[in-house]
This record gives structure tokens, C-alpha cells and sequence, in this order.
């Protein structure tokens, strides 16, 4: 099956390692004809860039992709679009001593278990460094999302314990944590500080909002279109949980009151409320498309932890001085959930095609 | 690509509408060689179906499976095992007068929207009625499991707001509720009698866990064991979250207290604490695989909803009288539960068959 | 991946064995809205019935298929349309002899190697009869078909050394053995009971073809329409060849002759000659789409052989008196290569609405 | 779907246009732990190289590949292997002249008609420059097949009418024309000098044996080796036929010479003959596997065409002086047959670890 393709006729493959020459992704299935430069990539690549904000890893990676086939004259063939992205700020040398210990919550252990090799540098190819290929392709999948009227948005709706409650959408696309709430933001942002001070770090919550979607979108039983969505958020690094609409909230309601009662809003049928988020039966409604994604607080921290070797030997785990790593994943991961849900809907809008006679 | 299957090695394929004349299942992938009978589908559907439990829907399916192929004196032979299971007790006049309403939190309208034609009787395909088909198979993959020692419970954790805090689960097989804690039980039962006096339905929340996996089982990046979880439980009906290990608890933490610490314990590589449920980077620890699913409350209520037809006049939804709904469908999707999660560990434990030379 | 489904967007996966009590096959993703019912498939299930030609097999099979799902008023609702077809002249006794013993040219030596076991009646999975589920399903993707205007025939166009040079079509749908040339249909009905007299059978080729493609129809690379038609006609028992237009001759041609030189024939595009067989770089041209199939002689034959039995034991193979079979397996299969065809060409049509933005 | 890549589990996806910067080839699921460098795939590029041959194409590519991720420490990790190949030699504007031509027997027309863009440099995506991408995959497929003691060649059969008769395997590796008769390779080489100074191409078949495989490869019904095999060749550019052992041969003989008599040879149950080519019902004997692919003659020629413009207008298509094409694709096809075998094989392998319990 291979385990590093997403999609189905909308299909990505992506390559490459932390610390190798470069990493990459190859999207399969992008329809033809539509207008596409690498310079459509930049502003989604450099929201999830590292060093983009000071709540971020230092890392430095300008992220200049290179679109190697699949478009002529400005405008996708048909045929795959790969997309190549140099790794250029790999420092190999400062992993070199965790080589060989068991790193708690990191994916160490477990490849080493399946496969009895692990490319230790940077995390090889467990580390987070992947996204970057679901971003550069989730790009294409939003321009072609916009010939069908479809925009989305995912912004930070909590930050440890601290939650936005405010929602002005707009003012998360240039805020420092990507959250809509100003206030919010003004804790998170001090309590992001309070454990970079321990060494610490924070899990998060990233919302997301699609809009335009028509009703009809999405596919019965097996490839409902939240189960989809669900597996797309749940293979991001560090993801513990996902919901759609009302979520975990939801199971303590009464049926009278989240239900969502339909209406005619000037011959358009709509309902009142949204606790589907957007979706009943695997299908779209037609409401906007709502749902949240867990992520756990970053493994990677300043302070000692203990361990074992890989040979079981007890032993300290102490990232090397100056390591770069990301104090709470979610705000980075902003950009990237964004390009999951129109990877998701991409594939929708097209076999969506095959439904009828 | 079709929407009625599930899984890659290990598949299923399942067809039939609530009340036509049968519903069924297709096993394609299940290994040579497994004993295997209807006998052993039984105690699985049992728990399932209707009328088993007071707290159910009183619909009455015996539900007994008939194996048409792939099994020869007495073991699968690697051929595909068709399970066809008859649909007695469908009550299609008794839906009539909804024919030409939108329901509530139902898929009717858009099933339609998809499709321009719904087979409106009992719900049709969107029916939870599809879910018997996946406690079949589900069993298989359960004896499949036991042959690498691998065992799945789940059980009610949540119904309403009610709680369980006690987990025995040995209590939770023949609990009325499938609920772990004697005490939140009752309280549980004294709600869902509460709510079906008001003609109205509760949602909860239902956790699984494996106990017995190897470190090792799962694939990285796009085939992670908890996105392949989350897609499985996403695409049971009225489902609206996931969570593995410590879900969206996990966001409100910091890392040093969520970060499973290592230790050798007599030889064997584990964790201290299990805040990952089981799982990193997409691959199992072996420790005990742990996660939770949310359950929407039903939709089917007998209170009357306001609605609108499906030409847009406002109209009043009342369910006939005697219709047969789950109060909170969250019980009998337990043993559901345990076959998504059969499934997903089948196919996972075929696939990690070719990791490695 | 499971070996018994085909197909991408429109889907088949079949079940059953030769004496099981039951045959069948779903359809997952047949669009909505097309008119179905059991009628439609009697006319092809007839043509390849057994017993309804003096030159095949006389096993008995009224073939009535019953539609358990997916049709509802008449209509196709996208839903998965599981057909189910009863085994009625099953006499597994007759093969009770043959048990322990390697049959020449047959799949039981094989199974067995990969499986570990084999359910020998009447061949079991790997008895032609599974070939009655591609025909009924063949019979759905033809009708889809229709609503674009293609339309599909296939006849024997040789058995034996004997060819066919006249091709007057519509008189091979009555013709005894699916042939076009009325004079070598005489030659061939000879030889046929000729090597039946013999106990002996015959090989042969069938041809098919497909008008009313339009230009742009299938995928380049690995998706190639030949690739798909080749690889689903070697999914056919007793396949041994495959030809896309000028096939094997082609291979002794040169290219100022093989090329098919475009012309303008009244403002539509169209080439001179057809050597391509419809297809150029995976793609159709707008030309008939023409091919053949070469079969081998059948392997059950009345003549004793040598084999060995499981054991290595040296043995003497003579079938039962009365066993039936067919003395050559192409006639029956023309409503199977059609029905492959089909299947390949309505995938084809539903991928295609996806190609372009 | 996509239509770019290959495989089930041993899963190959291509990228990159005959002009573009640079091709390329993904390898997913190749299995850990497999020894592999640049230096493994050279001597297969060397060979499908144009220009290392008097009798092929005069494109110079020295196709230094770069394997980009997958490999530590000089092992396969389980991660995808990214091979990139640059293009060097490409002269884009030689085929400026033809940008508004349809080319008899290529592919312009038909990506036009179904994708409205074309990128008419060398062909772009439809160029053979693709098949680069296969023999490097096919060379890292060959390794792992080593690992299991199957060894595969390629050669040319035929070449315009002149077959090869002798099979002196070993020199084959060596011939000019990659053919195991040296008489016959004589004839060839000056049929291909003769159509040569005409401006003329050939047509040709390419055998493929491979040796050491176990019997039970393969699966039943629609995964049947043989009809992988058949569309793995059919992607191939230029074929228009396939056989499996007798092929159509086979379809002119009677079953009693056709059948393939069990023995026991010292111990081990072999087939006297091998008209199956290795292959019983979808599954290998364990005999040597053996089978045939049909090549058109290049469509490339020098001798002026007539043909029309996009618009239809009526034209005359005379390749630039100076225009690098191959008389006879079947000889450089040669590694490029092994390539697809030896992924077929690789994938079969895998997957049929998954076969029992």
C-alpha cells in the first residue's frame, strides 16, 4: 500500500528526511488546467516556515520550493506535479548524541521496532520537517478549491488551557499565534513564554472552517467526508484527538436540542443550527464545515528527562544547548491542518463528479 | 473508488439498505487457514442487535448469519468470505409519511443532494442497520487477532454527562449499559429512562482498548494505527470525535508531565505512564492501545421537530407512533466499536508482514 | 489489497465458489440514477449459461440473479448493488475421485502452494463459474454505457487453427459458437466435435470492440486503457495473450505503414487506417477500440493423463464418465470479454469527468 | 486514483516530462533494510541509455541518478526512496516546428482531447523518457528480488520479421541488439541499418524469463500474476501485445499437447513441458516464468507524413534534420521489460506473506 500516499483521485506522495539533500511531494490527479507558479506556494510555506514567528522553533528554512513537472505555460497539465524543497539549515552534528537513546514521545523507539533502522538526524523521516510537502501541495488544492468557490481557514482556538473565545477570523492570519481572540492570544503568548522559561511546552487546539462547500459533498459508509477528515488531521505529528461540530461536547447533549432543524432561507434550504458541523451521513450539508484537532504538548523539551538506551541501559536524556524545537506544535500546525482539509475536499469536489449517471 | 470498503489487506466490502431483503458483507484478504463457523459470529451480533437490552431499539433482528463462501471444512481457504445476513422485522410502511420530510440530524437530505433519489425506508443505506455487517467481520478479524494474541474491549465510558470512573471491565459484558462502573451505571440507566419518558435521546462517549500489540504495529506518515482508527470510528453514524490516549485532555498539558518516560522492566522496554494510548509517530508501542469515541445523541426523537419538505414548505416531523429508535445509540455501538477496531489491527498486523526483507 | 475486486471508480468485488450454494457479486460505485432491474442482466447471463449451446458444457445453471441492494424504484441510488446468484446444479460427488490428485493445466497444485488448502469441488474459487458475476455486472456497466453512446461486441474469431476472415457481426450474437464468418463457423463446429469425440478440446481467440469512445477517453503512464483492458482480460481463466489493435503482427510491421495518418473527414479528426486499435499513449483516439484474447485449450479433458498426486505419487488422472466441460472455452467466454470490457470502459468514463479543472 | 504510479505494496510513483529539469521515480513500501546505493542502479540505466547503442536513439543522457531519501547508512530505512535523474540533453526547440502537428501514432492528439494542454517538448509526459524512472525502481525491485533467489532477463525475440530461434541467454547481455542469437542479431542489425536509411522504424517483441520462484506467487481472480504482468507491459510505450507462455500459440493446440504433466523430480513436483509459462490460475507453478511483449514500430520516422494541424487543416509532418529517435524501440525496451517484471515480482512477494495465518 505504501504508507507515505494520501488521497484518492486528489493524491499526494511525499519523500525526504529531516536532514537529507531536500524533501518532496508528488501530487497525482490534479486536474488540468489551472493556473499555478511556484510563487502560489510562498504564503502558506512561510506561515508553517520555522523562525516566521517568535513563538516558533528557530530552525531557518526559506522553504523555496521547486516545481519540477506537471506545469506548461503556467497551467497544470494533467500530468504529476512534483514539487522539490531543499533542506538547508540541517545541523546533524547536534543529534549526534541522542543517537542513542529511547527520546520520550518520539517516534524513535517504535521505527526502530518495525523497521530495525532508524535515520536518527533530526527525527529522519518521523519528523515534522514533512508537513512542508502537505503545505506546498495543500497550496495547488486550495487554488483549485477557489474555482469552485470554496475558502477555508484554520486558526489556534487554545493553547494549553488558555481558549480563544472571540472568533474576528481575519485578525489570526497575522497574529503571532495565529489565534482570532486578541485577548487570548495576550495569555497564550505569556504562557508560551512561562514554559520556554522551564523548558517546558504546551499542547494546543487548531479549529477549522470550510465555506462554500455545496450540499452533497462526500461519500456514504466508508469514505464519509469526517472520517476522511479525521484520518488527514489524525496523521499530523503529535495529534491526540479530533472532532467534527459539536465533538466530545456533543455526547452530552439531548437529541431535542442538537438536532439542527431545517428551514427555507429564501429557497435555499438551510438549518438553524450547526452542531453537525456541516456533515450528516458522511455528507455535506452545505453549512459551513466545522471541526477542531488535539495536539498533544511538543516531546522535544529543555528539561532532563529520564530514559533508557535502546539496549535498556537507564540513562538522561538532555537536548543538546541550543536545540530548536517548537514550545506548542498547534501554532505551526495552523497552516498545515489548513492544507489537510482542502487535500480532503480536493479529492471530494472530484469524485463527487462520479455520482450520478 | 467506491464508498463500501474498509481496510487494505484485510477488507471488508458491505452492501444492503435497512429493509431490503438482506445485508451483507464481503471479507476479501482474510488469511488461509483460520477455523471459522457462523457459531462464532454469534456472540458478537447478539450484543449488537436490537431487543437484546431494554435501553435499545426494540426492532427485533435474530440476525443470523449465513457464510456462503470462503470457508471449506471448517477453515478459510483465502477466498473471499460472503456473509449475508437476512433483514426480518422491516417495517417499511410505518416511514411512509416521512417519505417526503427532511429529518433532523438524518441523512436524507443529503443522500439526496449526492444522489437525486433516497430509498427513504428505514433510513435505507445511511441506516445504523449497515453496522451488523461490520460486527460480522469484525468477529473474524477477532479470531484472526487471537492467533497473535491480541485482545479488544470497549465499553460505554460516557453517557449524558454521566461518567465512569471505575473500569471493570470484565462488569461491562453484561452490564445492561456495557459500562464498566456498577455505580455510574445506574445513574446512566435512571437518564436514559428520564430522556425516553421526554420522547428524547442522550448522546456518550465509548472507549476501546488492545492489550497484546508487539512495539512495532502501524505505518508512519499517511497509514498512522490511530489515523486509520480515526477514519475507522468516523465512519460509524452519529459519530463526532476521536481520541487516542490522552486526546484533547492531552492539549491543556505540558510536555513533561504528558511525555511517557522509558524503563526497563525486567527486560522489556516500556513506559512508565501511557498518556500516548499506545501509540507514537503512528506505530505501536506496545503498550495497551487506548482511545474514545463521541457519540451525537440520536436523532430519531419522538418529540415533534419543525422541518421542511423536501420542496421547502415548512412542515412538522413527528415519528409515527411505535417507531423503534434508540435512546442513545452509543450502547449498542460497543461491540461496533471493537469490530472498527478488529479491523483496523488485522489489517495492520498483514501489512507489518512486509516491512522489513 | 484482496485479489477479488476490479475496478476504480465503478467497482466489482465477487465472492463465492463453483458448489457453494451461492455466487455473487457487488458493485460499488454504478452511478445513481440508472434504470436496473433483474431483466437487464438475463440476456448476457443467457449467452454464457452452459447448456445453452450444443458446444459447451451441459452443467445446468438457470442463472436467475436476484438485485438484494442499491436499486430502489427501479432506479440505481448509489448505493452498492449486490447481486446474488444461486448454485443449483452443483455435483461435487463426481469430483470426489480427483481429490488427491495434481490436475494438469488446472489451479489445485498452485492453491494449494500458496493456501495450504483447497476446496477441490468443482474447482472451487478458481472454477470458471466465477465468471457468471463479471457477466451479470459486465451487463450493469454496459447500460451505463448506452446513456454515452458506446456500445461493446466481442465473437470468437478463432478456434483451433481455424479463423474467421468474414466479420458480419450481428450474425455471431445468434451464431452457435459466437462466430461472424458463417463458413469457418461451419469448420470450427467440425473440429469442435471432432476433439470432442477425441476427448480432447480446442484453444481459441476472441475479439472485441468497442465503437462510440469518444477521443480522450483513459490515462496516460500506468493507468493506460490497453494496460487496464489487458490486465482485466488476463484475469479470465485460460488466458494467454492479449492484443491491442495490430497486436503481435504489428511487431513485423514498419512505421510508414503501421502509423495511421490523420485526416479531416468533414470537420471531425479521424485517422486513415486503425493499427493503434483505438488507442494512442493510453488514450482513446475516437476509432473503434479493437482487440483480441487469446484462450487456451481447455484442461479438463476426457483423455486420461499422467500427474502425480499431492504426495508425489505417480497416478493416472481420467475424469469421471459424465464429467462436463467445455471442449473449447472461448465461445462461452465472449459474454465474459464483453462484460471485462465494459467494466474497463465505465471506469474509464467515470475517471475521466475528473481530468480537467 | 492518479494515474502515475504502480504497485500494491511495493508501490513505485513517477514524475517529470521529457524536457523538464528532471525526471523522477518514488519508491513506497520498498522494505527495510535492503543494502542499496547509486551505484545499484547504474548498470541498468547504462543499458536503456539512448546512445550507448549504435541501433538506438543519439540522445545523450548520462542519467546519473540521485537517490534523494530512504537510505542511511547505506541501508533502505522502510521510508520512500526518492530517485531523481536530471535531464541534460534536451533540445526543446528541434520540436518547435512541430508544436501544432498531430504526430501520426503519438499521443498529442489524444492528451489534447482529454487535458485541452499539451506539452509538446519531446513529447513531454508521454515521452519514453519515462521508462528511465522504471528501470531505476526496477533495479532497487531486483535487489530485493536477489534477497529471495529470482533472477529475471530480458531480450529481443524479434525484430521486424526476424525472430530469434537460438536462446544463448548470457550473450544477450552484450548484443548490439540485445538478442540471444547471434545469427539472428546479424539479420537484425542489417534489417535496422536498411529502414534506417529509409527513414524507416521497426516493430519487435521482447521475451522475459524469470528463474527461482517459489510455486504459490501470486493471487487468484483479479490479481492473478499474469494479468499484472500484462499491465505492467501495456504501460509501456509502444506495446500493443502480451503473452504468457503459449500465448497465441497456444490458442491453435489441443488440450492433450497443451497440459503440463506433473512429475516428481527427485522429490520436487515439477511440469514436464511449461506451456503455462510458470503460471496456473493467477499463481506461479515454480516453473521458470515466462512470457512475450509486443512493440509497435517507433512512430517516430524520418520519411515525410501527412497529417493535419490542431485546427484540422491538412499538413505535411517532416521531422527536423537531425531529430533523435530509435529505429526499433524493443531493444532498448529490453531493461525496461526486466524493470516492470522485477516490480511485479517484488510486490507479489510481499503481498504473499499475507496469504495464511
Amino acid at each position: 500500500m505504501g504508507s507515505n500516499f494520501f488521497g484518492n483521485i486528489f493524491r499526494i506522495t511525499t519523500w525526504g528526511e529531516s536532514h537529507g539533500p531536500a524533501i518532496g511531494v508528488v501530487i497525482d490527479g490534479c486536474p488540468a488546467g489551472l493556473e499555478l507558479s511556484e510563487q502560489d506556494l510562498l504564503p502558506d510555506l512561510h506561515r508553517r516556515a520555522p523562525g516566521s514567528n517568535p513563538h516558533t522553533s528557530t530552525r531557518k528554512e526559506p522553504d523555496f520550493p521547486q516545481i519540477l513537472s506537471g506545469v506548461f505555460e503556467g497551467k497544470t497539465t494533467g500530468a504529476p506535479i512534483s514539487i522539490l524543497i531543499p533542506n538547508q539549515d540541517a545541523n546533524s552534528q547536534a543529534y549526534r548524541s541522542l543517537e542513542n537513546l529511547l527520546r520520550p514521545g518520539h517516534a524513535n523507539f517504535t521505527y526502530l521496532a518495525k523497521y530495525g533502522i532508524f535515520d536518527y538526524r533530526g527525527g529522519g523521516r518521523s519528523s515534522a520537517r514533512e508537513t512542508v510537502c502537505r503545505v506546498a501541495a495543500g497550496s495547488v488544492a486550495k487554488k483549485f478549491l477557489l474555482q469552485v468557490n470554496i475558502s477555508i481557514q484554520a486558526y489556534v482556538k487554545q493553547i494549553g488551557s488558555i481558549q480563544a473565545t472571540e472568533l474576528e477570523l481575519s485578525s489570526a492570519l497575522t497574529n503571532a499565534v495565529y489565534c482570532p481572540d486578541a485577548k487570548a492570544s495576550k495569555q497564550m503568548i505569556a504562557e508560551l513564554e512561562r514554559v520556554r522559561l522551564e523548558g517546558d511546552s504546551l499542547g494546543g487546539v487548531v479549529e477549522f472552517v470550510a465555506w462554500g462547500l455545496p450540499a452533497g459533498l462526500g461519500d456514504p459508509i466508508y469514505e464519509k467526508l469526517e472520517a476522511n477528515l479525521a484520518k488527514a488531521m489524525l496523521t499530523l505529528p503529535a495529534t491526540k484527538g479530533f472532532e467534527i461540530g459539536s465533538g466530545f461536547d456533543g455526547a452530552a447533549m439531548q437529541g431535542s436540542l442538537h438536532n439542527d432543524l431545517y428551514e427555507n432561507q429564501n429557497g435555499a434550504i438551510r438549518t438553524q443550527t450547526n452542531s453537525a458541523g456541516g456533515i450528516l451521513g458522511g455528507i455535506s450539508t452545505g453549512m459551513p464545515l466545522v471541526g477542531r484537532v488535539a495536539f498533544k504538548p511538543a516531546s522535544s523539551i529543555a528539561k532532563p528527562q529520564t530514559t533508557v538506551t535502546m539496549e535498556g541501559q537507564a540513562a538522561i536524556l538532555e537536548l543538546p544547548a541550543g536545540s530548536r524545537h517548537d514550545p506548542c506544535v498547534a501554532i505551526r500546525a495552523v497552516p498545515v491542518v489548513e492544507a489537510m482539509l482542502a487535500l480532503v475536499l480536493a479529492d471530494a469536489i472530484l469524485l463527487n463528479r462520479c455520482a450520478c449517471i
